[in-house]
Formats: C-alpha cells, sequence, structure tokens
C-alpha cells in the first residue's frame, strides 16, 4: 500500500528504486551464566571467523568499488579481531565470570572503549574508540545471529533509507547504485544533505519516520522527489510513472540550465550579479567550470590543515593555492584563513576540551594566538596573488580590533615578500566573515576598514538564534528567513555599500532560491554556493526583476514577524 | 620583597592577611615493581587509616564552623575508604601485578572514574566520579608523603590563593577567618566572584599567576583591594597601612551607604528608576530588604529543582513563591520560569548530551516541550500571584511564537484556576527575558506581545559575541561595553517604550558602576543586581544628572568602536 512522506527536499532530483534500509539491528543480549567455558571460547572463535570473512570480502569488494584508502577502515577492524589484549581479556571474562561470551565481549569492550574515549585529546584513541564499537557490533550480531547492514556490499540500484548518515557512512556508497538518500533526521545544512548535492544524488531528510515505516512495509520501491520532499513508500504503478516523469523532467531542465553555463548572471531587468562556488580543495575546480561559476566566493582551506597528519608547509599550501587561482583564468578566488576549532580538530594542534566549542578557541580566535601557523598560511597565500586574482577573508571575527590586528599581521608578510621581490599582485583584497551577531550589528565600523563582507549564514543563524545547527532538539530555531536574520544581514549590505564595499553570503542560504529573492531585494553583490546549485539560480535570476523585490525585501524585514511570515511573503510576489 | 598584581576587581573590600595557597601538590609517582605484597597492602592501609583519621577531624570540624549539610560530603569519602569493591580491587592489583601502592591506587581509581563517569546520564555516578577522585588525591597525599591543603581546618585569618575556587570550594570555606580571595583565572562573572559578592568577601580575580608568585614567595601576607583590583605579595609596612587605610575609607563608604537604605533611586535630576535584587532563594529576602532593594527583578526558581532530588511539587514551589511574594509587602517581584540546561543539570530529569549545551536544549526549550513540568510551575506561581505583586518571565525566548505559545499556556492554567475559584491576581504581568540576540534584533515585534523585558546581559554577550562566558581561552570577549552590545540594549529599551513597556537588566552589568551610566542615558526602567551592591548604586545614581549621559549612551553607540573606547568614554563625563 503506497503511503506518502513529507519531507525537507535536501538535494534536487528524483528515483525510484528499492528500499535499502541502513539501520542497526537489535543487539541486545541476557547476561547467562554457563558452566561450559570452552565451548563459550569456541563459540567466541566462530563468530570472531565469521567477522574476519565478512570483514575480508567487504574490504575488497570496498577497495574495487570506492578506493583503497576509503578501504583502509576495514584492515583496522580486521586487526582488531586478532588483537591478543582485545580477544585474550574477553575469553579471561568468560573464564573467571563464568558468563556467555555475549556479556564478555560487552563489558569488556566497553571498558577498552572508555579508556579510550577518556584520553580526551586523543583524536587517535577517540577513533580507536570508534573501531572496537564497530567490531564489537559485528561479532556481537554473529553471536546472536543476527544480520548487520553492510552499504559497501551494495550491488543493484537502491534508495538508502536512514536515521541519519554520518560521513563515514556515505564515505562507503557507491554512487553507481545509490540512487537517493532518505533520512529520518537532519536539515537542508546536515552534512548528509551537504554530501548529496555536492554528489549530485537527489535527497530527502527530516521525515522523522521514514525508517519505522519501511522497516513495517518489509521489501519495497520508494520513489523520492529531492526537489519538492516528497517520499512514496511503495509507489502505485501511476505514482512511479509520475515520479519518472518527474525525473525526466528534472533531467531536461538540467539540460536546459546547462545552456547558462557560458552566461553572466543578468536579472530581467538588466542588473548583473555574481554566482561564485563554494570549494574545499583543488580537486572541486572542475566542478565550478562545468557549473559556470563567476567566482569561487569561498575557498575552506581547513581541508588542506584536515587532510594531513602535521602542518602543511608555506610551499604546500602555495601550490593548492597557485592552482585554484590559475585554473579560474582571473576571475576572483576568495580564500578563507583557517578555520579549525568548533567541529573540526587537527590530530597534530591539541586544542583544549571545551564545554561549548561552538562559542570557544576556534578559527581567527587560533590565529591570532598562534601567529606562527597564521603568517606561513598569508605567505603562501601572497605568494599565490600573482596568478590570479585574489580576496582573503578572516573567520570568526567579533570585534573590530581582531579584525584590525589580523590585518596588520598580513601587511607585515605582504611588504616582507614584496621587499624581497616576489612576485605578489598589489591587488589582494583583505575581507572578512560576517558571522557572528556582534559584527552584523556593528556592520557600520567594520565597514571603514574591510574591503568586503562574505555573510556566513550557517554560523550567523546559529549564533544570533542561541541554537546549535547540528542538534537536532533545536533544529526548529535554524530559520533561516527570521526577520531578526535578515535584519541583520540587510545592515551588512547597507553599511558596506554606504562605504563602496562589496558583500556577499558564502552559507547554505546562498544557493536557496526563497533567501536569494529577499537577497536581490537587499542588492547583495555576490552569492557562492555549492557549484551544482548556480545554474539553477542563474535560470531563477534571469526570471527576476529586482525593482518588484526591493519592496518584498523591505516587508521581510520590517512588517514579518516569523520565519514562515517570509516563506510564505516570497511565494506571493514570486513563483518558485 | 614586595610585589603588586593587577587583577580584575570582583568583589569590593580591602583585606591584609597571611597567604593560604590553596593548589593541589605534586602527587605524580613511579610505577615500581614489589617482591614484598604483603608489606605494599600494609603501606596501603596505613595511608588509608590516615585519611581516615584525617577526614573525620576535618568532618568534625566543618559540622561545628561550616553545617551539617556541608560536611556531608567527608561521610562519603569515609565511607569509600572502607569500601571493599574499591580497596579489594586495589589489593588484588598489588598482588596480581606485584606493582607499588600508588601504581595500584592510581589504575583502579582511574577505571573507577572512567566507568562511572561514561554514565554521561546520570548525575549521581557522576558526583562518585568526583568522590574517588578526591579521596584517591589524599591517600595518594600520604603514600607520597606530602600535606594536602584542606581549607576547612584553617583557624587564623587569612587571603585564600588559587588558581580558581570551584563552589564546592568556597562551599568549604569558613567566613570568620577568610577575608579575601585572590585567583589567577575567571572574571566578574566567575562563580567564585559571585559567591564572594554574595558573602560580601573582597576579592580579585584573573590576577594570571598570583599561585606562582605566592608559591616562590613562600610565607607571606597579601593586601587585596577588591575595588582596584590591586594585590601586593609581601607588602611593606607603608603599603599595609596604605591598604589599611583604603579598607577603613571603603568601611566608612559602606556606612555612608547604609543611610540610603530606606530612600528611593533618585537622580539629581529628580528622575525615579528601580533598583531591585537577584535571588535564588526565599533565604536571600533578608539580604534584599537589608539594602533597601525596590523590587525583585530576576528569583531564579531553578535553585528549588536543583536543591532537591525529585520534581518539586506544585504545592512546596507555592510555597517558595509565596514566602517571596509576602515578604516583598507589595514590591514587585519577577520570576524567571525554570532554566534548566546549559550548564545546570537536574539528577531526576536526564537530558540528552549535547555538544554545546548553551546553544542547546535549555530553559524555556524544554518547558514548552515538557510541559507538565512548565504548567506546575505556572499553577504555582499564579496562586502565590496573590500574596503580593508578581512578574513571571519566561527564558531563553528567541522567536515571538516561542513567547506566545507559554504566554498561551499560562492563560489557561490562569483561567482554569481562576474559574476554579482560587484567589490570584489579576495584575500578573507576564514578560520575556532579553538574552538572544534574534530577540533583541526584532524587539519591536516581541514589544506587542509581551508586558516587560528583562534583559539577561550574561547570556546576551556570550551569543552576540560567540563566546562561553566560562571559557578562559575568549574571556577577552566578555564586552560588557561592546558598541554592539550597546545597540542591541538601546533597541530592546527604545522598542518596549515605543508601546508603553518596561525595561530591567537583570545580568551581572546592571550593578556595573560604568554600565549603570550609560543605561540611565538610555532610559532603562530597572536595575536588578547582587542585593550587596544597590547601596553602593544608589549613591552613584543620586549624584548623576541623566540629562547629561543622554548624550553619553548616544555616542557609546554612535561613536564608540570597541569596548575600551566606552570606559574612557564613560570615564570622561563621571568621576567613577
Amino acid at each position: 500500500m503506497s503511503e506518502l512522506l513529507k519531507g525537507i527536499a535536501a538535494s534536487d532530483g528524483v528515483a525510484v528504486a528499492k528500499a535499502y534500509l541502513l539501520v542497526q539491528p537489535d543487539l541486545s543480549f541476557s547476561k547467562k551464566s554457563i558452566t561450559d567455558v570452552e565451548k563459550e571460547k569456541a563459540r567466541l572463535d566462530s563468530a570472531l571467523d565469521q567477522s574476519k570473512t565478512e570483514l575480508e570480502k567487504i574490504k575488497d569488494h570496498a577497495e574495487k568499488t570506492i578506493g583503497t584508502e576509503e578501504a583502509q577502515v576495514f584492515e583496522a577492524h580486521i586487526m582488531i579481531l586478532a588483537d591478543p589484549d582485545f580477544i585474550g581479556t574477553i575469553k579471561q571474562e568468560i573464564e573467571d565470570q563464568k558468563e556467555n561470551a555475549e556479556a564478555a565481549l560487552s563489558d569488556v569492550s566497553g571498558n577498552f572503549i572508555s579508556t579510550f574515549e577518556a584520553m580526551t585529546d586523543n583524536d587517535y584513541m577517540k577513533e580507536r574508540a570508534a573501531d572496537i564499537r564497530d567490531v564489537t557490533k559485528r561479532v556481537m550480531s554473529h553471536l546472536l545471529g543476527v544480520n548487520l547492514p553492510d552499504p559497501t556490499m551494495i550491488n543493484e540500484e537502491v534508495v538508502i533509507i536512514a536515521k541519519d548518515l554520518a560521513p563515514s557512512d556515505t564515505a562507503q556508497l557507491n554512487r553507481k547504485y545509490v540512487k537517493a538518500f532518505v533520512t529520518d533526521v537532519g536539515g537542508r545544512t546536515a552534512h548528509s544533505a551537504i554530501m548529496a548535492r555536492s554528489l549530485e544524488i537527489p535527497a530527502v531528510v527530516g521525515t522523522d519516520k521514514a525508517t519505522d515505516l519501511v522497516q513495517s512495509a518489509g521489501d519495497v520501491k520508494i520513489a523520492v522527489n529531492g526537489i519538492t520532499g516528497d517520499v512514496i513508500i511503495d509507489p502505485t504503478a501511476d505514482e512511479i510513472s509520475q515520479f519518472e516523469k518527474a525525473g525526466k523532467d528534472f533531467v531536461q531542465q538540467k539540460e536546459e540550465w546547462a545552456k547558462l553555463k557560458n552566461e553572466s548572471t543578468i536579472t530581467a531587468d538588466g542588473k548583473h550579479f555574481i554566482l561564485g562556488a563554494n570549494i574545499g580543495t583543488p580537486k572541486d575546480l572542475d566542478g565550478v567550470l562545468d557549473n559556470g561559476g563567476e567566482a569561487i566566493g569561498l575557498y575552506r582551506t581547513e581541508f588542506l590543515y584536515m587532510d594531513s597528519s602535521e602542518l602543511p608547509t608555506e610551499d604546500d599550501q602555495f601550490e593548492a593555492y597557485r592552482k585554484v587561482l590559475a585554473g579560474m583564468n582571473g576571475k576572483q578566488v576568495v580564500v578563507r584563513t583557517m578555520d579549525i576549532g568548533g567541529d573540526k580538530h587537527l590530530p597534530y594542534l591539541p586544542l583544549p576540551e571545551e564545554q561549548n566549542p561552538f562559542l570557544g578557541y576556534r578559527a581567527i580566535r587560533i590565529s591570532l594566538n598562534k601567529q606562527d601557523i597564521f603568517r606561513t598560511q598569508l605567505r603562501a597565500l601572497i605568494r599565490a596573488s600573482h596568478y590570479g586574482s585574489l580576496g582573503i577573508m578572516f573567520p570568526m571575527i567579533a570585534t573590530v580590533n581582531e579584525f584590525k590586528q589580523a590585518k596588520a599581521i598580513f601587511q607585515e608578510e605582504f611588504d616582507k615578500l614584496k621587499a624581497a621581490g616576489t612576485p605578489v599582485s598589489d591587488d589582494i583584497e583583505v575581507g572578512m566573515m560576517m558571522e557572528i551577531p556582534a559584527a552584523a550589528v556593528l556592520a557600520d565600523k567594520f565597514a571603514k576598514v574591510t574591503d568586503f563582507f562574505s555573510i556566513g549564514t550557517n554560523d550567523l543563524i546559529q549564533y544570533t538564534m542561541a541554537a546549535d545547527r547540528g542538534n537536532d532538539r533545536v533544529s526548529y530555531l535554524y530559520q533561516p528567513y527570521n526577520p531578526a536574520i535578515l535584519r541583520l544581514v540587510k545592515n551588512i549590505i547597507d553599511s558596506a555599500h554606504k562605504e563602496g564595499k562589496w558583500v556577499g553570503m558564502c552559507g547554505e542560504a546562498a544557493g536557496d532560491p526563497i533567501m536569494d529573492c529577499i537577497l536581490l531585494g537587499m542588492g547583495l553583490d555576490e552569492y557562492s554556493m555549492s557549484a551544482t546549485s548556480i545554474l539553477k539560480i542563474r535560470s531563477l535570476m534571469k526570471r527576476i526583476d529586482t525593482s518588484k523585490v526591493v519592496e518584498l525585501a523591505e516587508k521581510a524585514v520590517n512588517e514579518s514577524v516569523t520565519n514562515e511570515d517570509n516563506i510564505q511573503l516570497v511565494k506571493k510576489y514570486i513563483d518558485i
């Protein structure tokens, strides 16, 4: 029986395929006293053997389909199965406590995990804890005779249904077979949603109960529309053909959009706005050019630091920046300096444990304190400036003094390199992220000292609403259209324009059609988004007469009271 | 040799006394193999005996000087010394591993602690972990033959020097002998600073290196001025008499201030403002009346929930609220509904573990979700309204919808009680805390639906600056005078006044003279602070001509760029 579910449209596209339920089975057990110790140890050995055979199969498959690096994690798991300390302790406990293998496994692995996790400064040890947790699950499943889902082994077209998808889950998926994601939790800015957009896989998130419904429906097909947020479980033949038609329409629309690839972004009344892309590594450059990006509005440099086992050298960084700048052929590249801390950590740069890392020691706060790291990055950037059009921006600026201090350090390094005869550009723009409410409120003072602003909506919303964007319990407060957010955005834009400076937006909201209608009305100059959203937004903007959205933006800021008010308001003005 | 240290003045008053260094001694040890197991167990037993004797002495002393309840913790420690599971496991490890008692104690207690701490939902278990940590320290000190500081045993006048003081440390101090605190870390809003003000003990915090300097200076006197933030280690006779004179002047000034107890707060140009107090329990009422409080601007009800082992009943709550309302003789009492979550937890109400609890599920977000708890509190409040002048306010309101929802629940309970013939006041005011930037920015919309605002500066500053107020690494961003904060405050005040509503402030900043000069200029109606600050601020306000500070406030908001700018600005206008 077909059943319709409404979720949040998180990644465009339509798919119909078999449901693949990625949920953990029930691994609960009873603790039992045993008498035959040898038999119990043999049960454990057999479960270990089965786990090993299974992991070897998964590892081989992963190496072929996903990549050698991604498959490494399974090698680590196989090693744990043979770890004499871990396995020996479990067997000892079976012997000493005369308890069943399930209880001994659970106890010992619990001790190992809490010991490793207690080493809070050590990311390596935390990963070991995660590995032991994974292996324990697998061995337990064999002791109990239940099956664990193994997404790496998928070899037919499926729609993945899960409570949530962690980055490690998505890394193990094979794009060839995974036609769509549907999750219970999460919003448009969840990791899984961002990942889906970058892989161009349709996704609907926040359906609340997809896993429950599919679990009770059994072996069924799922139809997913990532544009509308509709999901149908066990669709009828009619529904399947409707979805397939929507899918075809979407492909056709994408072909239409593709024609806009080499055009500028000009509105119906002839105004030009810049559509840029957010990237993480030089590898993303092709996607930007394929999708007609007019700039890179945000180059997140933390991947350079995170993908490495030690601080990247000045030359390594220079090479990465040069590649991106040269590749963009004179179009501007705005590079954000290191945004570490918060939820991003470096194994080789231990940071203090914090109660509230998002309100803690991160980004420019670290850079101003660890100036050697900051100066190395700035030198690499200044050297790369020779190869293109460079903007540098500092993340998490809260006070004018912080900006001035960061800018002064930039200037020192610039002057030194120039004096040494290094070829550098004299037109580097130095700006800042606008993502802290204090800076947004005081934008007029910042506009006097900075070359440009780039609005980071994810953080700006989370701080302004006092709601962690990764916390499901308060996700209802992640409200991009809340008039309070829009007032801050308007203040940032007006303040910059008054001083003759330009303003971009590089948060997720910049690729959102509803938000863009309001932003056009406010006169935002540059919109930086996932490369895959650029052509769709270009097509939208070509339809818009900016003189009409000016009134819309004014109402959104002055008259509306709630986030919902503004969604309705935009829909009244424009057919989205 | 006398040495001057500058810290943050955290609690008024001056003291000169012997330094008492409250720092942990070095308890590091070497792990050694042993051969004589019995001798090693005997060493452990002897350390256990010595610990027990010591703890019994401390407990007796604490019962006499501080109170039976505070002394209970030592009883718990004594019980751990005799716990067969804990002690037995240590002895077993000495036997099995042939290692010295220090290593076995450290290993076993580490395991116990991490097991208890891993039970993250269970506050009782976490406290057990803290107890085991304390007891382990004490036993280790006897094994190593070093002395632990025992602040409960102080029996002469001292100044406590510590890195930081936890609430549990301060609970164990004897006010009779402790003449002042000096700490390395912390700001004016740290727990230790708030505690010092409420105990009226002079305090200087954030000196950075007081413990180091005192450690190397040895047995010396310390002179502390909690008004200026000056600390002198090993002062000369001259310096001592200067400090003693400052102390006498302060006592004299306090006597002058005491004369203002029964006066209203009238400025030099004849305007009346209300000075209220922040309280946590009905016990604080005497302090409010003794210090001439004109209202209670903030009654923090979470203590009712935290001091209990289960949810307080409606009748328990009613009794507490009634006592405060009746005790204030018709002066207004503003009660804040439950502000649990963030850094406050209830053992009987397990909350999910969060990455950023300050940006998570707390305060009204819990109340709107767990409506049974919220409705019980509202009913108790509505019933108590008959006995005085009641205001109710909701904490952590971010959106107008949240306020409307909370207000509607209040109205339902009010109507039910009234229909049942319960005597209730028809003049209950229902307002909200202004502590989230989104609400501050949208104050004009909120002012249409609320009876009043109360500005909570601690949270407002931490969210606006994106800096956890409890995190030392970012404490430089706790900037009450930052023009961004002041603009939000001004927007709140102006928006309320436009709708004919009143505005109070109940954060720590309301008791700060510099802030108050600016707030008077903005026309803030009510100032709620630690009771002990009221008379000092009343004396200040009597000197101020509000027409002059209006210009000051305008400059602070429009011209100043930094927090420091505004400190200088106020000092130019008024001699503080």
